[in-house]
């Protein structure tokens, strides 16, 4: 048997995608409309209070593309209350407006693989790791991920040390973006249908290309990676949402 | 001709995930939304009799993501109460404002390989878990899963003392998470699209991760096993629903 | 090349899995649903008729699970006939309220790896099962299956005699359910998305997995078996239909 | 680097399946029903024009299953006037009680892998199998194929010779069934999601199952093909247009 | 450690893909219809404003079969700007009567792999391809594509001199099509679900068959070419807008 990498877990995290009916949306009078967008920037709020009080985090980003228009990224210390946003959200006129386009449910996890993990637990920056303020960057991409299991790629039948090492270069070439790239990892196993979530934040969108390709051609992800779709897109700030949803 | 493993079977079983019409579900007055409301109370309390009677049991949990808003578990002795029961629930008003998200057709089911189970036929402990009243936890997780038959990683054709061999550290480390998480499996050949669901219950939401990531690792999962989707979600108690549903 | 078995063709055969729109359905008036109603059983007293003077046979069952709510399998001696009673079907006031879920097009198929058929051509045995009367038994399982093509796994490159062994050992475990499980085998390469169909009718549904569960451990299943959705259900008469469609 | 085969094209050719939206068929009044019908009667007299001036060929079948109602398959010199076609469909009334349900878009192609080809440059013999009037013989299978590239089975890193001999060998088995199934293959690399389109013409449907599975032990198909969904269906007459859409 | 190719990038670029809803679209009064078309054909006068200036660029291609009615591919300086346009068209009127059918995010990039490229960093020619104008011709075939990561077949963990050498090789063929295809390559990783996407331009539509089956045998795309969907187009010029929404 192989052993298991420790791993420490923080916040609970949904990704929540969705579509806008705009067909439906322009139907309502302008009234209600504003009523529905102000319903929505109340829950911003709400959500930027939290935050405030470092319970926890959230990001908004558009969409580019018809996956969907726009992307809530909700970090809580619980399941449960991730469960009652989402179904307080659900229950809004707002989002009899929006078409459930995807969702991910993951905790946001560190591996003891990287050695820069290992130095203590739960020092300041194991902590701000754990239970991250997302940052405010103008560009998100979003994806999920495996380690593959097949015939002789087979990851989880690896020794650990050689998991450890894999995983330290693969590190490397992350930490060559510091201060291109914010990375967020979010464990889903038990939770989803993929392994991890990658969430990975920039200024420049180009960063996101030249990252993942350049970690395509390390043996971690070369040989053991199995990707999910990819959702790219722009910061949509709350001053910006009216001009968004205006019709 | 390999050798197949000797199982025993309890209680037919039903997962059946739902999606609320939120829309539709607002148009209704008040009263109407209280008369589905009750409609589907007396449903649960008759589900409660059934299991007060130790005639089947049941679960209610909201699921957490776009995936369902809520999953119902029913173990019945019949294959035909299960479908009664489903058509019933689908001839509700309350059914009308719900929309089917997934469903999985099994029966709870143990298997020999493990020595555990071998000790006798029918004792207390056998029956307990082939008619098993579900745990009233926290958080459940629903999984189906297959085992592989690829290349040279195909479980149907190792011979029997291997199969029992890694089933056996398998069970192990289940059994370390007793107290933990209380798993119900139920075989689902000629029944679903699986070879099993696997249905987990804890109090802590993370103890599915820890336990479903730590049997990656294990050769039976790492080499032989196939995952389909997870589902994750918070117990909805029968006090809760009116809330849950309160618009 | 390799050889390929010959195969004896009987009646053509339609699985029709439908699924109600119960909402729709309530809308009615009971007279209309009646009027509906009436119409389903005309046909189903049609069928009959066809059955009786051995010019085809039908099975209805209700399905468990979400897949469906009901499945119609019909046998005709042309594909034009089941073209007919498909579109007659569709064009009742009974079909605006189901919902197409799945279907499957075949023809009965003998095949003679298998010696038990090779003792005749069309001795009163072999034509019993190609032109089948359908039992009325308590459960149907119907899934589709191939045979696989992959790597060192490829059924149609091995000799003629290894294919024939594997079967007849196969055949030696579907035979020891005899009186258990009857299995209607249809071929479907040309015609639908697998290669055969597989239907089996069982009084204990039981039976259906422990049959299948055997089989997958057989070198047949275990190497060369690829397997579609699996569809179980409970015999729904034509005395039930009223029953079961009264809302 | 492989030797690519030289290939002859003729007319581009679209199948369009469509399904019946049987329920909004049935609110139209018997008149305007009547309207929709000489609507798409007005069409098929126009195609019959082009392929009695020998400008391009179609057939029109009823498919047997829920897949589709009926397809419609076009031949006309280029693909701008299949475009037209399709659009002109599209905006009749008829069309708006039809549901798209699937299409393929390719070009009819002769390979000279086989010798029976290389006879000459576009003689009489070849300009018709290019050019072909589609027979309107009782039944129809198609199905769309690709050539593997997986491991030890790459049909594109064969050399030339070896693929050569063993498509003259499949090339035997097709004309084995002179007479019995016509076929017409149409080329679809760069036009749609598979390689190659296969429309197979038969009097007597079982003929179909017979070359499909007699092919499969071919190794070209045993180690090499991959297949899409297969549809199969029954003639349409223009006659038997009004019928099939009485309701 | 394998290693990355070194790649320019130029314009971001979206394909959105679009089909029609005929059916509500005739439901509008003709001058209703009129404005509907003005709305589109403004946004059309804006792209070739932009495309003047130099700006960006644009195409316009109708879509064969029923993947999709139209195709509006746009290039643009960032990722802000295409998400901006999508927004704007997705808010008027004639989007509400189109029903998103596919899209994807890209930007316009060069691979130094192959040594035209590597004259020199944005000489008027390397940017001219940066920054493309896209031609005005009869066709358009568009499919997404990965390189291939299974088993023996694994493009990155190939020497960079290996896939050098394979990419040179797969460049001759490309340029042996000069004048007849023109191709944008466009990278998607850490955009959207595959790693490339392919957009071919041609007067003659053979020639996508022709170019990429010749390539299907080079070994790049035999042993390491994965692809998604192809669409196949013609040109839909502004002037022809007004005739192909006209019912």
């Amino acid at each position: 048997m192989s052993e298991a990498a420790v791993t420490l877990d923080g916040w609970y995290c949904l990704h929540d995608f969705r579509t806008m009916d705009w067909a439906a949306w322009k139907t309502l009078t302008s009234d209600q409309r504003e009523l529905a967008i102000r319903e929505f920037m109340t829950f911003l709020e709400k959500w930027e209070n939290t935050e405030a009080e470092n319970a926890g985090s959230h990001a908004l980003y558009s969409i580019v593309g018809q996956k969907a228009d726009f992307m809530m990224m909700l970090l809580r210390p619980t399941m449960e209350e991730l469960n009652e946003i989402e179904n307080a959200f659900n229950k809004t006129m707002f989002a009899q407006y929006t078409i459930p386009a995807h969702s991910y449910v993951s905790v946001v996890e560190l591996s003891t693989y990287n050695p820069v993990n290992e130095a203590g637990e739960m020092d300041p920056m194991i902590k701000a790791r754990l239970f991250p303020e997302l940052p405010k960057w103008n560009h998100v991409c979003f994806y999920p991920m495996d380690k593959r299991r097949e015939g002789n790629d087979n990851w989880y039948m690896l020794p650990m040390e050689e998991r450890k090492k894999m995983m330290y270069s693969h590190g490397m070439i992350g930490r060559s973006y510091a201060g291109k790239v914010k990375q967020i990892i979010t464990g889903s196993v038990g939770f989803d249908d993929w392994e991890w979530g990658v969430t990975l934040f920039a200024n420049d969108v180009l960063q996101f290309k030249k990252l993942v390709y350049e970690m395509r051609f390390d043996e971690v992800s070369a040989r053991y990676g199995e990707f999910g779709s990819f959702y790219v897109g722009n910061i949509l700030t709350k001053e910006k949402v009216p001009a968004f949803l205006n019709v």
